[in-house]
């Protein structure tokens, strides 16, 4: 009888085992693919993309045992060869080709220029291309920082004493209701895509008092700007027993703080591909709604339209009014108007027309909406009817409150829009793997 | 201006500061949900729920300063008093209370008894209560084991090179194809629900060699049954540069036991509290798919109907022959029959009637299906073709074949139904937070 006992041990060498390892002048073989091939003759240089980066290897005439007509680039081999020391070489050595096997051969020429330091290529001509164009170096380093982010999410909160939950994308209704909901078929009833895992969010902190989950959320918005995704990871959490909803942004600072440690120590190399430098978070200004509106108008002679709402141009007034008084690269703006937030929002008792709410700007672009949420059944109720709702397809969601919850609050984080402002993009598509919008719905 | 610089310190203290502190003695303020009160005249215990345990508080007539005919089970309270070692109470200590200070109150009975060890109710019942039913202290703790398993799989998959990914639930076309797909109206266009990232996860091995994802899919299989969701979470990985399948079996084996380490060191309570006894992973044997019919056959007495398939009762009946013949928990059956898998399944070169792939059998239930990839184009659209299927709607999954594609393979791991047969739970609904089947799409 044969057993697998564990992860096989293989006979090829990634880039960092040798950076690590004693390997100067010794055979080793990697594999790859070929990312680019300069002939110069009588020898060339096959560069290799590896997960790890790009290593290259020397191929020499009479010595590689190959004929180098018959290697093509965007082939998969596994190559043989000594490390040598070579201080022009990405990671500061190369590998002396004796042998190359190729394991897979394009049949087709490459669409993009994918070997180009920068992909010179429109966004559309991209993402009709993506699983190509996201072989260019500086392309997935972009996803590589979003593994970062989320990481840091999920370990600081781990650490923070927070139970990470799986909640359904498919309800019978949404946790905010409305016409932003994609709608669905399910065995012949009504069904909708959840835009937020709100509601089950709030009920799991009656259960582990902190809970959070990373995964996607559906709007059917009718947007189409630079900023908005039909269907994009939201990083959520929901935690009980806060003082108030200041406790809510303390612990997004904190996670802020983790993140940027976290991508300082892992993904240095992809910050440097990408030329980032990362934000100050060590303290992130909060300012209420209100005076925010008041500071960007006078600063910069803008007359305040609509005294509920913050415009997308105001929102980018405030990010920079913060930048150029404080420095800072995040402020937080507090006290949303109770009428633009959806009925579990706190209103403040000071007045209600205001909630204890928050949105996170980071150099003027909303990515985080949060506050405290109502916990007392009564007040939960009143609201609803107040705004001339009805608890119909809520009634496990209302049967919590009735069972004692906590004070306690949340939030939500884009992390497709956080990751673009931390590489400093300006198009979400950017840095989203495959986007969704109203236009696109392939690959 | 304020400024939020990070984490909130709490005056509020949790059991597992108390048990790592010195406290004995001295007075601290906690926080939790009055889990049950035992009013034993001049006394009374006031266990309060805390996310990491139950913690017994001593009601004192005439020293704690608070009428206890006004705390209700349920409410949510924060409490003080000083710390005294109680060899009988949880954790072996209690707190003679100060005072109880009330933070939020129920306003109706419980709908189920969830302060009892065993929920005793049926599983239609805990459903339909879920939110309460989730407070009891075991049944809670089947979703921190739950946690745990993905935490082991993220951990070690990024320990062993592998990217994270975030790939679109909403789709053109789906992966695998077939009846099983929800669909739904995407802005006037037909779309259907990702049910598996398979296409994805194959068109990033170009980029990043070795990925994963952690996210949910969606089956509209007309099932009924122990072992099915209509939605769940699936555990995917997909790598390259592999020598064959086995290279998918050996680092899913080592992923179960990272696993069962991490449960060991992380989750050694709620393994208690649920008496979990963790599986052998030191060796799992395989066994290919023919020759595990003919076995069970041979031992059981058993008519061998379809050659082609696995009955569930045939998949059991493997588990209970491996469990005796060499006391195996897992088994992995090699080489399914190429007309049961999908066209992008490795047919074997030896006998392509069968496939390089296989499923992981956990006491008899399959928990993954995996195996190797076609990564050659041609092969591929033969295979297709064969088939007489199209290439339409899979354009670019094509396209990335055209410009090479390591020897590449994976697999999918059913979150929920792991958990399930961790914990020796029988119905898949128990380790799942909020199922959805065909009759439930609430709460």
């Amino acid at each position: 009888m044969e057993f697998m006992t564990g992860v096989n041990k293989k006979d090829t060498v990634e880039i960092s085992e040798i950076l690590a390892g004693d390997f100067e002048g010794k055979t080793v073989k990697v594999n790859g693919a070929v990312h680019t091939i300069r002939d110069m003759g009588e020898v060339a240089f096959v560069v290799l993309r590896k997960r790890e980066g790009l290593l290259q290897c020397v191929f020499e005439e009479g010595k590689t045992k190959f004929d180098l007509k018959d290697l093509k680039e965007a082939a998969t081999v596994e190559v043989e060869g000594a490390v040598k020391s070579e201080d022009r070489a990405p990671n500061g050595f190369e590998i002396r080709l004796d042998s190359i096997r190729v394991l897979s051969e394009p049949v087709a020429p490459m669409p993009l220029a994918i070997s180009k330091w920068k992909l010179n290529t429109s966004l559309e001509a991209n993402l009709n291309n993506r699983s190509i164009a996201l072989r260019n170096i500086r392309e997935r380093a972009k996803f590589k920082i979003q593994e970062g982010v989320v990481r840091g999410f999920r370990d600081f909160l781990y650490e923070q004493g927070f139970t990470e939950i799986h909640t359904p994308k498919i309800g019978a209704k949404g946790a905010e209701g409305g016409a932003n909901m994609f709608r669905m078929d399910y065995f012949h009833r009504p069904a909708v895509l959840a835009q937020s895992p709100q509601f089950y969010k709030q009920m799991m902190v009656g259960v582990f008092d902190r809970v959070f989950e990373t995964a996607p959320v559906f709007r059917a918005e009718k947007h189409n700007t630079k900023r908005h995704l039909n269907e994009y990871t939201s990083l959520d959490f929901e935690m009980g027993y806060i003082d108030g909803f200041e406790d809510i942004m303390a612990m997004e600072t904190g996670f802020l703080q983790y993140m940027v440690d976290l991508l300082k120590k892992d993904y240095e190399k992809e910050l440097k591909i990408l030329g980032v430098t990362l934000p100050n978070v060590d303290k992130i200004p909060t300012v209420r709604f209100d005076e925010a509106k008041r500071k960007v108008a006078e600063k910069y002679g803008r007359k305040i339209r609509n005294p509920y709402d913050l415009e997308p141009e105001e929102e980018a007034l405030i990010g920079q009014y913060f930048k150029e008084e404080c420095d800072a690269d995040f402020v937080f703006v507090t006290h949303y108007p109770s009428k633009k937030r959806p009925f579990y929002a706190m209103d403040d008792p000071a007045d209600p027309t205001f909630t204890l709410s928050f949105d996170l700007l980071y150099h003027g672009l909303e990515i985080t909406t949060g506050g405290q949420r109502i916990h007392d059944y009564n007040m939960l109720l009143e609201k609803i009817e107040k705004r001339g709702m009805t608890t119909e397809g809520m009634e496990q969601y209302m049967d919590t409150f009735k069972h004692g919850m906590p004070p306690h609050g949340g939030l939500g984080i884009g992390l497709e829009r956080l990751t673009m402002k931390l590489i400093g993009e300006d198009n979400v598509r950017e840095t989203t793997l495959f986007p969704r919008d109203m236009s696109r719905l392939e690959p």
